[in-house]
């Protein structure tokens, strides 16, 4: 009997021969096995798409040489999110982008450059194979964008009713460049807040998209990566002392962080601040304050006064921070609070966020 | 008017006064807002916790000297998992301790030290506070055991029913030793199999904590994080060729993994396969082998044949393989393929998982 005839061996044949491709149209809980259907959807969908030498080797790790990343700058900056926004596509973006952007944006914030990304997916039974698909490409898409790579991942499934959808995680790791230092705890009285644009534009798309207003507008999430635009701001003055990205919480949360993390008080000009017109209708309607909404896009730079009209400069030439303005001071007192001069020449406290305003913005 | 009796710096002073700490005794959707319910959730319980100076900065990405990390090895590794266990809790372990030792683990069989955590929580809205306490204090126990530190984090709310309790990511670095290469892709015929003990009882232990069973046993998960056993065999034998944690789909998927990667045959011999005996009772209840089942604290490891009675004596001087044994061995054909030799003399295919045995199991 030759080998070929061997009913054992024509098994191994078939089983040997078995195409990669997911033919499912939902995701079942064997996707989430560590078996055969859970191999064929990270071949197909995944390595498929996010296509590296470094993820296409399949081990549980990911290796990068150290001197690759030495060559870089001095330090390692580490950070991780998880996106739960709902729904999983709403107006100028969808989760897939905005776990790409988000990580990519908190390694940049730190002076780093953004490099590598893991991608950890838990799905809900019967999620449809096709949604999949458009997020590992708009993941994929967004992720040339930054010019990082996604080299190591995880896929988990649950039973239906146990997550709604899809959850992402992604870790990032960049190298900080050597000389700059980045902290809300050096924040100085005299300093500038400069922003990179209009505020509140995710928020609110979201909120519209979830179609709890009967409001059709055009407003879209501002969802972009911040990695170029943080080049640009460090190519002309390398000692700006605090940036951070305003997400969950909005700008008001991040600068009543800055206040407390330096103890310094921060003044902002309600007049100098931009705001969409609809952005503003949609919060005065449901009693929100768009300083507390979440922006994907945009950043607050806190610059030494005497650097402050550079780095605008720098900033408006950049396609990401066209709209840039100085949106307030530093001051030294009170400390640990920031306060809004309003249009009408008044004083208000902007409080840290008390409550949520919007559950599963990001 | 001095300061102390005008209404808004008495304000202030008030917001200034409040306690770090949560009172709450559920989980609400405040915790996720941004706000100052989850940055008091963050400082209460996760950096009080996890207690260690690169966290304690609370930037939104940890920062690590590249020197630190170049004068361990000359590689980084870097890894992710979600874990979504149900139950949380369960005989010998916990969804917070998993979470440390599998990410540990993944890093560990890369050959690397593992250094840095990350750690991600989504909580459903109501998710009991001191449960949420005891998983991180389980973490903080588990990465002190590991000589790991977590270093940043994340943490998202969802409504109640859109998450079922708690699921958990976190992503690893960890530094490889230079001279160590570990893959899946440079098995040779002639190497020996070796495992660090009996297999499958993380799996049984949650089958049996689900109550899915009226059975009462004293079967525990084998929870454990490997890089201290991966130290004692680098130490005798740098040059293992392959090396991985059998946990989702057990110590079958983990050599298939093998046999396909590096396009060679493994042959198991059943009899020297160390499975407790309520292990395999449970098996035969439900009809399932035992050899898919999870394991949260084994390894396979694939050594040179004449380095095997050396790497096997290493492990079983170590507290975490004492029950280390050859189960195997890799052969030229039929290649990409797991045989195993029954104790009856007979010979069987083990195949890559089809289906699922059992959803969450990690």
């Amino acid at each position: 009997m030759t080998n070929n005839q061997n009913p054992l061996f024509q098994k191994i044949e078939k089983i040997r021969r078995r195409p990669n491709k997911v033919k499912d149209t939902a995701i079942t809980l064997a996707h989430g096995s560590g078996g055969k259907a859970m191999r064929d959807l990270i071949d197909d969908i995944f390595v498929g798409s996010f296509d590296n030498p470094i993820l296409s080797q399949l081990e549980d790790q990911a290796t990068i040489p150290l001197a690759q990343l030495i060559s870089q700058g001095d330090r390692l900056a580490f950070t991780t999110d998880s996106y739960v926004v709902d729904p999983l596509f709403f107006p100028g973006s969808n989760i897939g982008e905005l776990a790409i952007n988000g990580t990519v944006n908190d390694l940049a914030v730190s002076g780093a450059k953004p490099l590598y990304l893991t991608c950890s997916m838990i799905m809900e039974e019967g999620l449809p194979v096709e949604t999949l698909r458009q997020v590992v490409l708009s993941m994929k898409t967004a992720a040339d964008a930054a010019g990082v790579k996604i080299v190591t991942g995880d896929t988990k499934v649950v039973h239906r009713g146990s997550a709604d959808k899809l959850f992402i995680n992604t870790a990032g790791i960049g190298v900080i460049r050597e000389g700059v230092s980045i902290s809300a705890h050096q924040i100085q009285p005299g300093d500038a807040v400069i922003i990179n644009g209009q505020l509140g534009n995710h928020g609110a798309a979201i909120l519209i998209a979830r179609g709890e207003l009967a409001l059709s507008t055009d407003i879209k999430s501002d969802c972009q990566p911040l990695n170029g635009l943080v080049d640009a701001i460090l190519e002309v003055c390398p000692q700006i002392h605090a940036m951070r990205d305003a997400t969950r919480g909005g700008v008001a949360t991040v600068l009543n962080e800055f206040a407390q993390s330096s103890d310094v008080g921060i003044r902002l000009d309600e007049a100098s601040i931009p705001i969409r017109e609809e952005v503003n209708g949609v919060c005065e309607i449901l009693g929100l304050d768009p300083l507390y909404l979440a922006n994907e896009g945009k950043l607050v730079v806190i610059v030494p006064r005497s650097h402050a009209e550079s780095v605008l400069s720098a900033m408006k030439s950049h396609p990401a921070g066209e709209d840039s303005c100085i949106v307030g001071e530093v001051i030294d007192s009170p400390a640990g609070v920031v306060l809004l001069q309003t249009a009408f020449g008044a004083e208000r406290i902007v409080d840290m966020l008390v409550g949520d305003q919007l559950p599963r913005i990001c």
